[in-house]
């Protein structure tokens, strides 16, 4: 089940151009830019600063179809302050919520009322059945950006190998693994506000991964945990990890002046 | 069964560049360009707004052969536009028709006949069968681009691993396979508009799948569908995906200026 | 168990823009760079000339937490030194200490004596366990930069193979394998000063490990005679390496002169 | 058996760097390059236009030796023209005639008559064979490019996987499944001029392979139908592919403005 | 055992630049340059100019210490040439003679002679067998670079598979893949002159392989005949291949005006 579409956007700081301009001119380029960003946050857009080489600043959109997307990625672009940042990479997916547990029930149930599958009746019942799920997981599909400190990101695959093939694996052992492997991120659910997009279609890999925390330690207890559970351990492929932390648009200023803002 | 030959140019718009001209210039930039570009609208080309970091611009073209697609090249790279876009990436390939159950029982049944295969009859009669289908064929084999709001191109490969090899499967399985296969397709015929083209020999991937529709989630709900299916799960490998947003030729001067064109 | 916040940063020089500049502003530079490196060395960062075209400058900081090593990131970035480095990469990590052995004793006994895993009362015996530990391991969570003339460094991945899988090995399995590689460890103990940080959740290999040492040949003995032990031999997975000399914050001016300090 | 040196030089033009230098200056740049270019086409060089963003020229040099080789690229970067080209990537091989067959029949036959493999006389009579051969293969060890129209150039590798490896193939089985490979080949003889070059010890693959025809689908017909041959199938690895369509030296200047010339 | 720090510094020439300095301004960086490479060469450095787009020169520094290779870098890199060339690559490694059969024989009799492993009169022993090794292997461990023509340069791995893997082989049958491997050099010893450096710790690959020879063509005889001995066919991976001829110091100003000199 889909909602928002999301875009996360990296991009390194080009220094020496921005250290260049001077004060006055920076201070311009920032009145233009600040706006737009906050604006942008109330739009669920966020603002963190990375830390190490791959890149300087993330930011995190969550919108309503991906055209809004392309159309933020066009606004930022006109800004001055655009051309001191290096696009590296970015990430393109939609907001996703698994319903393996609840969708097989129903599904068992429709095969055993005889419903034939993909017939008109069977696609009223799931057309149906998803309603009943969008609106109840509405908060879930189209989230706020979490206000927490740290994020961490990453993109992930289920394992297409040779031999385990997650693609291969029958649905109630593939139901079975994932409920154990929610029970592990479901002790972290205090501390980890955890958003998952799906990316098949979109982007490079299957799924993003958005936590979000108050201290970037839990990040590494939670994944380091769940590495042993059998579905990542076996099936779970990892992209690169990106932590960084957030800084409100209205800090932009004082970011780009070499400092990171208080929060 | 081979027709239009296919050439997808991907490019960065260089737009720190692009916004130091000035409206005079951009002005001049883009009356020079948007005629060609509305020329090539009309022999098969289309241009779309991609979402995310790996390419701004999408141009896809369907030519009548190669030196025709090396020719729009060159015609493009003449632009003074070109100076303000960098090539990222492209896909070289022509469209193809798999004809696996029909061709199969043409072959089998000259095979029956006693003819030897790859003998001047054989040739003969094989050069014949295509001549039938490609005329049944030919609105498929020179397509249009379809008039869709949204695009998803990738490239994928048939599976060559030490254990799995889609090469090494006799032609019945692979036949079964690619039925089953189509018929996920099928289902999602009325929404999704596809055209598949072959690039062995033409460049790094097997094939090239364009999908077109009137909004994104449609192409994650179809590919997910088919990762499913055997031949997918097990043979299947997937290169980058882009999706992007269609733009008239005649709003490139709009999106130039950071707005996507209303459709 | 993790201790301090560790950042690796890798510096190509731009030699010719730097040797461009002319000595009276070359001076300038030093003279702005130097005691802010003096300072970062006291609170635990330090600074190698990197041997090949990887990189030049090697910083390597250990700090409090994530935020101070954003904040020593952005500090350097406002140097008008910076302008002269290019970041080829870097390596984001936080100081662990691997006690399988003590770690696996407390949560046997606290199995046998019938506490539930993961009940309030397990998760007050495993943060009372882990305060004691902490007390005992400070020196080693907390470390300073060891004063050795060579520095390697490097990543590492257990592997995660479609057979040979670390994860799904059971724990007396994997303990029996860490406590032999770390008889090997032992023998080097006295020539080689070893860091380890882990970086699940943090950066794109699972661990990333420091070496130190006066001179280099004892990196090579080291690391060939653990590749035979069984965990390294079977599921030990390498990144990067890279081998630097140090430099103390008062020779950058010299090797920026071209001239590696004498030590 | 080794005959000719050859260099693949792959560049891309700049063409907004090119596209400012006015006509005066590029007809002078022109004039120094196309006796050049001429000269080496009598030396069995030839320019491609290729398809694509890989690059857009393609050389390929065969000579008598690498230091000619050397020669060749040293004189093409002296020339003006040299400073709007930027070169994408490169091939070294030499020309090598696979006996399998009548190479096997010589050594069975050396080995029968109980010559010690190896010996000094052993190296005689393969000497002896070896300049046999040479002669009789002078044509074809010594090529001219074809005078076909389009180029498919690719690399590739022999499989070395942990389970299929063509290294521990035993020499009879590798034999006979060449010979099964040469047999599609000889199917295509007439529509396809196919020249093989080794590069174990010069470059990143094993072959290089040059293809040249008078249209480029028979590029992809042949290239598909080997995919299914057995030593294909299981043992062939390819490397990136590139498609292109002959230009004389005389049309280098009608090439950079921006038209492919007629043919 | 280890003998002489080995750098391999590759780099592109950045002709464009070059050229346009004029005549004048090129003599005076060629009469700086020279002298230090002239020195240079007396340590054992050697310069060869390159095949290919991989890199135009290859610097090969032989040093009693890496201090000493780095050192070399810098002095390079505060030359005026150095603006001209841009690193591409480079290797860093420590020449070293494998031992196998000698020191197996060695071990085996400590053993018999009930000698602890790894005890103090274990490691006196090891100490002395070394010593009278490396004063036996002097000339070797410490070598001077020969005087031959062309040079292939090659990293590689020994494979660390899933099925596959080296380092779990018994070290009796790594000993008797390796004489056989040995034998198969043998056969070339005239013609090639082959220098191992070891770069476990160092670098990224686990050797780097130095081939000198009076024609290339015996570097792909060599590999290949070696590709099909156990220990290569199983067990060898191989990186990047860096083909070049031997240049003189003396020869440096007439390579930067586009002529290969004579030899």
């Amino acid at each position: 089940m889909e909602g928002a579409g999301v875009l996360h956007q990296m991009f390194r700081l080009r220094w020496p151009a921005w250290k260049a301009l001077g004060g006055e001119r920076q201070a311009a380029i920032v009145r233009e830019a600040q706006p737009v960003l906050e604006e942008m946050e109330k739009s669920q857009s966020a603002l963190f600063s990375l830390i190490g080489h791959k890149c300087d600043l993330l930011l995190v959109h969550y919108r309503r179809d991906f055209a809004q997307l392309n159309q933020a990625e066009l606004r930022l672009a006109a800004l001055d302050l655009w051309d001191y940042l290096e696009p590296t990479t970015s990430y393109l997916s939609v907001v996703e919520l698994g319903l393996y547990d609840s969708s097989l029930k129903e599904y068992t149930r429709m095969a055993e009322s005889g419903i034939e599958p993909y017939s008109p009746e069977w696609n009223r019942e799931v057309e149906s059945l998803l309603a009943r799920q969008r609106e109840a997981m509405a908060p879930r599909l189209w989230p706020e950006v979490p206000p927490r400190k740290y994020i961490c990101f990453y993109p992930m695959d289920r394992r297409r190998g040779e031999e385990k093939n997650w693609y291969t694996v029958p649905m109630p052992e593939r139901q079975r693994m994932m409920r154990e492997h929610g029970m592990v991120g479901r002790r972290y659910a205090d501390e980890v506000k955890q958003i998952i997009s799906g990316s098949i279609g979109f982007d490079d890999w299957e799924w993003g991964v958005d936590l979000f925390a108050d201290g970037p330690l839990v990040f590494k207890k939670l994944i380091y945990d769940m590495r042993f559970d059998e579905v990542s351990a076996i099936y779970a492929l990892f992209g690169s990890f990106y932590v960084g932390v957030r800084v409100p648009a209205a800090g932009i200023g004082e970011l780009l002046a070499g400092r990171l803002p208080d929060q």
